[in-house]
């Protein structure tokens, strides 16, 4: 079968997503068919995917969305004879998740901690989510060619990307860039996305090592570059209120600091590792309340510029009357113009294909924010439902779900965990709920005893970070589940402190 | 010239530590000659490297030991007018080191800070000697050839070694081992020898990505292994006190923990690279009382085990009356008996000169210690002088000298760090001392604002170790001062919190 018929195939199966729905879900989650979003839309907008992304969203939302109400019910019945299991049941039938019994029992001089239950059903149903494994493979298949074979051959053997921790870029891959996960070998996130060098510097140095040991994904002697993306954000309704936080909602600012931190690296490679050692970087920004991207794209040369970019809002504008092919040749027009270069030069053409790439993918994601809420969403700033810390986890993505900053210690990442908690205080005591934070790290099952080093940095991370919001955490405003994983696709399994053994 | 003639010329010349001795040492410190150790001494000695590795000694202990006379001179005169820039002068010219004019400010009633003063003077005294630049390749030339040469040679291009944070083996590459700086490409010191395995495979992949990209050392398709060595240690004169503190003074479970360890970390290579991916390892043991080695020779199938090993204690006592041909013999006898192979074996030969090359190096280190101290140190316990955290540290090598614990975060190494923080209040404050800490951090001078961010990672450690003894800091018994260094070689900068700018 070639690539054309496993595009077709694909697309005339059930899509993954609709055969693995768990029974618990509410109906109406399924309900969006492609048919909703394709009068009036833009040409290149990719309508089944689209529908599914949102089918996927509307699962995620409804999960958190109910948990709420439901413990609103519970509660009322908790201080009842044999209340435990009926509510036990009744939470794994509504949101599927394992409540313990002790966290259930109350009694009139002792009430159920609602704070603590509540962030308890909100981690517990991420996790839920996580290993219910959504098909994240929606948008790999491009021109019937998979987007991985597609990225490669046009120059880039890894992907590299590197957002804000704003929750509002938590569904960055797959909704706004719309990257086959399979080719992101690492996707960590910071405040402001100001990276560290030096981490970076190691993840390039294991690719390439793979490449060079086990031609994987592809031999070091083929010309690709690994591209590290730098993705920075702002707001064009509300620009000085809500744009990143860790550089004052000033775009200029987000776009400078990070484009000197992305040069930082790609001198890194070149000055520390001789022959022609180089990779490719690139710069863009989220206008968060549209999901349209900006794209620096670089000029003959390779260099980036904070104050030239191809601008999607734009495009989207101008080519949404187009036919697909005119609308195509817009895109590749605007990013040669944006480059300085002929729409035939060699050198770029690479990366000017993988602009072209992104600007394409997330035409189909502002389609989708204009079907669905009118081209600009309503809730503009913060509401996610909880912060991950530690390594990055990608499995469940969307916008608003979660303030996610990668740290090995909150010594190294107090002022980035400071950020995200003031972000979910705002979103959560308004409402009397703590905050809800997943401390987690993944380990190579493979590795002897990675499993038992694992589970201690995440019981380490969850301490220090009970530690420094010790008021918080003990007026039950704050709380921390310990998650650790052994690789991509394995299950979460949550640490207990008494647990804690000392080989796996 | 050929490496012979190389040798010989090296032999020659007034040996590197000679030409550098600055003008402010006492002279006795030079006064040792090759001829005091060669009495009696054991046929495999190295007579003129040992006198130059006392020269050393002596010289890093004399500058430790005119510390607290110098400044029990200066506080005597303390209230005397015009005293801070005589005082400044003196210690100037017995130290080597610039002391800042106001921490010689002293008034009746608000004295001389003796405490900070003296953990000022310990620490720089330190830094004067890391910049001093001791030539630290002694040891390198080998019957001719040299040893980094010769290792790589017998197989190994690469040498990798751990040993306890305990500052009794802090002289362990250079007096105990022997080994070459040059081959050595990590050396991180861990409470118990402990290290962590993800770390310690990161290292792998950076030294085999240079091998593939640059050959450097060599090509990655010469048969060579990474040789990652473990060093546990035990006490002969007192095995119950003065043991590994990290394994309760048992030194069966400082070997058997370690050598898991390294079991571990050869797995996690062979299980995570495919393509016959391999390292080498290596289980040693040292007896801090007499620096014996103990080598846990591996078998013919590259397993080593607790209960295996050769002793050099019982090697030198045999090989001590024979000529140096049949004391040679006899190691590699003794070697080829414990991994259980004829003298021939081809399979194990490399391995096994490695052991043989450790075992005649150890022996001109137990000659010097029964040249120097009776066969066994008079300071069986701990008379460490600093202790050393964050990047390693390995410039000025000597028994005692200090505790050095490799971390990022105190949050990761607290466990090391109390250790470290108990052994050296019970050096300092029985004589009201305060326990100098260096935070240091290495960074590589070629990546832009590298060194920025290592002068904030000092910082930020040298604030966690200071939050963590915030009684013992506020009371002057603990003092943390923070440098960074921009390479192998380059100087010490110490880093002072006001001038923590964001780039370099």
């Amino acid at each position: 079968m070639n690539a054309l018929a496993r595009h077709n195939a694909a697309r005339q199966r059930p899509p993954a997503w609709e055969r693995r729905v768990p029974r618990f879900l509410p109906q109406q989650t399924a309900s969006v068919s492609a048919a909703d979003a394709l009068e009036g839309a833009h040409p290149l907008a990719d309508a089944i995917v689209n529908a599914g992304l949102q089918r996927r969203a509307n699962e995620i939302a409804a999960a958190f969305d109910t948990i709420e109400p439901e413990l609103r019910a519970i509660a009322s019945a908790q201080f009842e004879d044999g209340f435990v299991e009926p509510a036990a049941a009744r939470l794994k039938a509504s949101l599927g998740i394992d409540v313990p019994p002790e966290t259930l029992r109350a009694t009139w001089s002792a009430p159920l901690d609602a704070r603590k239950l509540y962030a308890e059903c909100v981690l517990g149903t991420f996790c839920r989510l996580v290993d219910r494994s959504f098909d994240r493979d929606l948008a790999t298949l491009s021109e019937g060619e998979s987007a991985q074979d597609l990225i490669r051959r046009w120059g880039f053997h890894a992907v590299d990307i590197t957002p804000c921790a704003d929750g509002r870029l938590s569904g960055v891959v797959d909704y706004i860039l719309r990257v086959p996960p399979a080719v992101v070998v690492s996707r960590l996130s910071h405040a402001g996305a100001m990276f560290d060098v030096e981490d970076a510097l190691r993840t390039w140095e294991t690719v390439e090592l793979r490449r060079y040991r086990e031609s994987r994904p592809n031999p070091a002697s083929e010309p690709t570059r690994f591209l590290k993306i730098g993705v920075y954000h702002y707001s064009s309704v509300d620009p000085d209120r809500e744009g990143c936080a860790a550089h004052g909602s000033d775009a200029g600012r987000a776009a400078s600091s990070l484009l000197e931190r992305l040069d930082d690296f790609a001198r890194a490679v070149e000055l520390t590792h001789c022959c022609g050692a180089t990779v490719a970087t690139l710069l863009c920004g989220v206008d968060t309340d549209t999901d349209a991207l900006r794209v620096h794209v670089p000029d003959a040369s390779g260099r980036a510029s904070v104050s030239r970019w191809v601008d999607n809002r734009a495009l989207y504008a101008s080519t949404k009357m187009l036919a697909r092919d005119g609308a195509k040749n817009a895109i590749r027009d605007a990013v040669a113009a944006c480059a300085g270069v002929a729409a035939g030069d060699r050198l770029t053409e690479g990366m000017r294909w993988f602009c072209g790439y992104l600007l394409k993918n997330n035409l189909s994601q502002m389609e989708a924010v204009r079907a669905r809420h009118g081209g600009s969403y309503a809730d503009r700033g913060h509401t996610e439902r909880l912060a991950i810390v530690g390594d990055a986890l990608d499995d469940v993505q969307l916008r608003n779900l979660a303030f996610q900053a990668q740290m090995e210690t909150v010594e190294e990442g107090a002022a980035d965990l400071d950020v995200g908690v003031r972000v979910l205080r705002g979103v959560h005591e308004p409402r009397g709920l703590a905050v809800p934070i997943l401390a987690h790290f993944r380990y190579d099952a493979r590795v002897p005893s990675a499993r038992a080093r694992a589970r201690e940095r995440a019981l380490r991370l969850r301490d220090a970070i009970i530690a420094r919001y010790a008021r918080l955490a003990e007026s039950g405003l704050l709380h921390v589940r310990a998650v650790v994983r052994g690789g991509d696709g394995a299950p979460l399994e949550t640490v207990h402190a008494h647990a804690a053994e000392n080989r796996a």
